[in-house]
């Protein structure tokens, strides 16, 4: 059984094919600039052979009418006939309190998911129109949901909820639902295996990307994360503040003369990393840190700091703990980010392998704690498109389709 | 020594007399409604004898003129003679960046008052009009600054830095401030007292009241507190949200179609407490509670748990922790609160007397934990107007005034 995972972003698409048996992925490729001219395809096959195409694409059915062509093109495409394919899964962003697992793409779910597309401005429109996309071009291919803030649903109440009017709450559901959910979910659910499947472990999940959150997990559920109504909460991202005084929106929309909106993109995209230090990439930033750059300096250091508060937080949350995953494209290849957020630890029962970092294996699992360590260090690659593969061929074949 | 305490707000004026050898209140007293109809004074002498008087008063000189008044009264003022007031101390909100002491109030100081004065909207220009009118009215007597801010001066860069263009920092003065500084000097230097002096102690000092923050102090020095730039970050207060996605502000100012500064006038004045559960009042929620009231339960749940996330992240912060204070209107008074705020907190090497703490006298000196708990919680009742007192009284016999 084939899956085609999709996610896509309101002027991109990337895509998967995953054998549903094996796991092993058959091919990938990206759909970039759509809506845009110059727009185009980039596909690669797992055994090497590659596709490329430039071509106008308007919107998301020109641009899946595109990924089909790749898909099936004779020479270098990923499969022979559309048939082969038995579901699609797409990466949707935004559950809002409706959809605590992935589901079945029906008629009702889409209207679901449109009436919480304001909830998601950017990502949601893009995600509905693929999958209506898919729905007009591929008729006969159930398509599966899969939502990245689904498995934070688990929280309760008291970490969910912001201390707003309660009527305000119900009315426009604003609350905190976090992101990141499918990786949080997989790097946990690995964790729990690695952990020899113990009951009520205590895990604080570490996904450190241009994005970043952290998740405390208890006996594999979600009971708190650091991003909230939208990922701009929480830690310290390459263009993103994070967490700051609500108050401060105010003062720089007075200060920058600037419109409410127009703040929440600054904080948005002009900030985090790229805003103290002028740097986004990690990597830019780590080489000028060590130089003793000044301000990428304070650039790693509030956002190591930040995630060791939040770790603090989380070990009283959770009533202790067993267990750190680093995930992400930082969380997993950069040594010296992982150094930095570990170092001061040992408070909480964390007794990093510091040597063992330095030679981790970029992306690979390893475990950074030394053996009497009472809290387990683990680096765990993410795979969300495993994720949503794993949930479309289990949904389509439990309904039967 | 008689010190004249003085804390204006916007529309009100609350003062002390203070025998600074004795540190004796010698009288108090309050002016309201300044700059409306139905202004008034009411002062009471710490023997009985009370002072009322009701005058329309147009801003703060004709307040302290009237103020002058009553404690200069024949029959039940506190002083026979202004001369009496060897100082005036002044409660100021903000110290920007500027102040990290109490000052003597020279026009130099006054001049970078009133240029920090954007920086606290409400609070300054009162603090400025009263020392003004301070100096018009008793041009002989010193008057002293005492700022809500400067005790968190010492914060480390990663700590008060938010993650903004470093730009904006530095033109704006965008960082984290924190408040209730006199309050969380005088309880962590009386926990310091009640520890044996001992070198390098780590304490979390909890300001409960109607507004409330919490300090991470190390050794006599504040390395971390949970208000921002302004009051309204961290804790969930009796009308203030705390915080909050600050893309929340966005969201909401499109859904109830508001300013941005009618968004942040809503999460300073509707939220927190009274947003969730129509009460503002702590003392009404524990009754609402105990009766089962959901959204009172919600309410001091979501304030609990946050102050137990930060006691965490401070754990961390700290490395480690030797001591928790409780003070304020809530932390001092409030049994049912300290109750769900020590819950869980055994982990953090806790041992919390729950019986001793249903037998503590409201306001009163105690030490809350077991004897054999390596973390001491202690009552501390706070006096940020001995601290502005003694503050006066060292500045100007320092320097000889």
């Amino acid at each position: 059984m084939k899956i085609l995972v999709v996610n896509a972003g309101s002027s991109s698409l990337k895509y998967q094919v995953i054998d549903g048996e094996t796991e092993e992925r058959l091919g990938k490729g990206l759909i970039d600039r759509i809506g845009f001219t110059g727009s185009g395809i980039k596909q690669e096959c797992t055994d090497g052979r590659k596709f490329f195409c430039k071509k106008d694409l308007k919107n998301h059915t020109e641009a899946f009418s595109l990924l089909m062509e790749a898909l099936l093109d004779p020479e270098n495409g990923i499969i022979s006939s559309m048939s082969e394919i038995k579901a699609i899964g797409h990466r949707v962003l935004h559950s809002a309190e409706d959809f605590s697992e992935s589901v079945l793409v029906t008629p009702e779910v889409l209207r679901i998911c449109k009436k919480n597309a304001p909830l998601g401005a950017l990502h949601m429109p893009a995600n509905i129109s693929c999958i209506e996309s898919c729905l007009e071009l591929t008729p006969n291919t159930p398509n599966v949901a899969v939502f990245d803030t689904s498995f934070h649903l688990t929280m309760p109440k008291h970490a969910y909820m912001y201390a707003i009017k309660y009527e305000d709450y119900e009315k426009y559901q604003l609350r905190k639902y976090g992101f990141h959910g499918t990786s949080h979910r997989f790097v946990s659910g690995e964790a729990i295996k690695a952990l020899g499947e113990k009951a009520n472990l205590r895990i604080v999940t570490c996904h450190l990307g241009n994005g970043s959150s952290l998740a405390a997990i208890k006996d594999g559920k979600c009971i708190d994360t650091t991003m909230g109504l939208t990922p701009l909460e929480g830690l310290v991202m390459g263009t993103r503040s994070g967490d700051i005084d609500p108050a401060a929106v105010g003062y720089l929309a007075e200060k920058k003369n600037l419109t409410t909106s127009q703040v929440i993109d600054y904080l948005n995209k002009e900030c985090g990393f790229l805003g103290l230090c002028g740097y986004s990439d990690c990597r830019d930033i780590v080489e000028l840190y060590k130089q003793g750059d000044m301000k990428a300096q304070i650039a790693l250091d509030l956002f190591a700091y930040r995630i060791k508060k939040y770790i603090g937080a989380y070990f009283v949350a959770l009533g202790g703990l067993d267990c750190i995953v680093f995930t992400g494209g930082i969380g997993e290849n950069s040594r010296f980010a992982r150094k930095l957020i570990m170092d001061g630890l040992e408070v909480l029962g964390v007794d990093f392998d510091f040597p063992k970092n330095e030679i981790a294996e970029k992306g690979q699992f390893a475990e950074l704690s030394k053996p009497s360590s009472s809290v387990k260090v683990l680096l765990i690659p993410t795979n969300e498109e495993l994720v949503i593969a794993r949930d479309s061929k289990r949904i389509v074949s439990e309904l039967g389709l």
